[in-house]
């Protein structure tokens, strides 16, 4: 299969990504939550297709769009994780004819324009910060959740369903036991003082560090990480996952090698891997990390490090190991695990798996 | 035209585009240059008529595959500006039997590979490092140029068109006169070395902030930028233009306002603009500056700077003026210019014109 690969192509280990999904499925029923992925990351029916093998019904998306293109597959629900943009109402209204979707809310101004405007039931969920300070609604501004309650109810189609939190502060922080601490109280604070109006309200929290590394949940019904199912250089320095556990790599051609800088050029530059990065202890910046790929089997994480020291638009620049360098020649493939592997999968639109089977991918966000 | 966009949308105004076409032609003519513009920038059909009503006949492209998506429009040349990837010989050649192409060369390994496969006639170019370090082959080393040359001819059909050098460097220092004195030296040099042996050689340099601020050019032949068809904020910070000079700027929904922490939420993420970044003086992040939309005119670059302070994959936060913060509503339509306009036009995929005419762009990376 790499044979046939002449460019930048996203290659997907199928067992490495069902793995992630059925660990992350068993950790849910171990402690008696719900499992309703994010499908921001994988964007993907088929990845969809394999998380339906462990119980999901319920899918979590970050947009209309993305809602629409996971309408057809007939998913229970699907809720947009992103504080519903008033002007999609109409196109709303229109995909809610045809699938069951949920909202999320976190003004009573939005609240009262889709209340007057929704013509086909929706659920919503009230978007909480607990101390991200990206979106929601602070968890102690309980006035402000009662106007979006009261706004809400003006139109029966609208029902309430619970409590949302997405600390993404996890992602910057060693102190995920902190946040979840903070992201718990918040929830079973609005649980107990808002479950006897709203007897099925339930309380969702959605990062993938959390998730991953959590033992303690206290009483959150429901889990909605997304990153996990395929997991990146980002996740395994916070120690979410393994580099063994990241699902996807970036297959790139080698076009040029001086072995004097210790330098590797690839096709592959940040229109495929995106500008997301990391930075080595030394202050340099890390765009991915090698693997060596294998024709039938899973890629190799080495043993010595080799990573994409720089990328322009289309170029990538490998800082090699020296046993990399003595093994590669100009024309070969070489696997980047992703820093960020949503964007990259949403650069790239579409995977590969191992044995050469393509999988889609949301289309662009051209209207 | 803005009452009908309900999710983010690229925004492209058709005068000031043309504008900068306009001055970098007649800059060119003025240096007795000739204008190659660089499309990875647009990758659009019709941006590139307009670039036609300069006398433009030969374009640049970054990959194989814009090369193919510009290859319909009858240009007499399209030159791939990335070191050749010998993966894709076969596909070129097809390519090749259709629309003549050139290449990039930076090594003897890929020379052989071209000259023992190529099977119809392509130029070539010699990509120079004069400094930048990217890729290329360092000026001094004219052992390894004759190299190349020498594994060239091996094949007739393949020709020897010159020298081309992007001084990349030159988008991150403010010595664009030092860069530009060591560019033009090493052209010259190796010009005059092998001008006698290929009288028809040129030489191309290709960066927008050299080509938009430099007012000399020695006896280079050709100029190749591309960022300047629409510039992006990183230009404006380097002088390279004026906000007011940028040709595109993202449309993005207001979904939340938080008037005492001065944020507007806005839909309009990394998998829109992309992560590039720049930072304020106080050490903050600025992913893009807020201009404010009108229907039917120019947008207005406002007297009171906002910009895009944080992004994930869908979510904005704007750090807003006072004067923003008055008159902005939930709901309301903001600009972005961006702060990497090449990167940002490969995420949207299209360009809405400001009376709402669909521009395309060339397709995503999936093979």
């Amino acid at each position: 299969m790499l044979d046939t690969i002449t460019s930048p192509t996203l290659l997907i280990d199928e067992q490495i990504c069902r793995n992630n999904i059925a660990r992350m499925a068993a950790k849910a029923k171990k402690h008696g939550m719900e499992l309703i992925p994010h499908m921001k990351t994988a964007q993907s029916h088929i990845v969809g297709d394999w998380a339906r093998k462990y119980g999901i019904r319920e899918i979590t998306v970050s947009s209309l769009k993305m809602a629409s293109y996971f309408s057809t597959k007939s998913w229970d629900i699907i809720h947009i994780a992103f504080p519903f943009n008033p002007r999609e109402i109409h196109v709303f209204n229109e995909l809610a004819s045809q699938q069951k979707l949920s909202i999320q809310l976190v003004n009573p101004t939005v609240t009262t324009i889709v209340a007057d405007n929704l013509t086909t039931a929706a659920g919503f969920f009230i978007e909480i910060d607990a101390g991200y300070g990206r979106t929601g609604v602070p968890y102690e501004q309980t006035a402000l959740i009662d106007e979006i309650l009261t706004a809400a109810k003006k139109n029966p189609l609208l029902s309430f369903r619970g409590f949302y939190i997405h600390p993404g502060h996890s992602y910057y922080t060693k102190d995920i036991v902190g946040i979840y601490k903070e992201s718990r109280h918040a929830l079973a604070l609005l649980k107990s003082q808002y479950i006897s109006k709203y007897p099925n309200l339930k309380t969702r929290i959605g990062d993938t560090p959390g998730c991953s590394l959590m033992d303690d949940f206290g009483d959150i019904d429901q889990m909605g990480p997304g990153n996990f199912m395929f997991y990146d250089v980002t996740q395994a320095r916070i120690g979410s996952c393994n580099l063994a556990d990241i699902a996807v790599a970036l297959a790139v051609p080698v076009v040029d090698i001086q072995v004097e800088k210790g330098e590797i050029l690839v096709h592959g530059g940040g229109v495929h891997l995106s500008k997301d990065v990391l930075f080595e202890q030394d202050g340099s910046k890390n765009f991915g990390e090698v693997v060596y790929l294998q024709e039938g089997v899973a890629w190799e994480v080495p043993q010595q490090r080799s990573y994409v020291k720089s990328v322009s638009q289309e170029h990538g620049i490998i800082k090699a190991s020296p046993e990399l360098l003595q093994g590669v020649q100009i024309g070969d493939l070489l696997g980047i695990l992703p820093i960020h592997s949503c964007m990259t999968a949403d650069c790239m639109k579409s995977y590969y798996t191992l044995n050469g089977q393509l999988l889609d991918h949301a289309e662009g966000m051209a209207i």
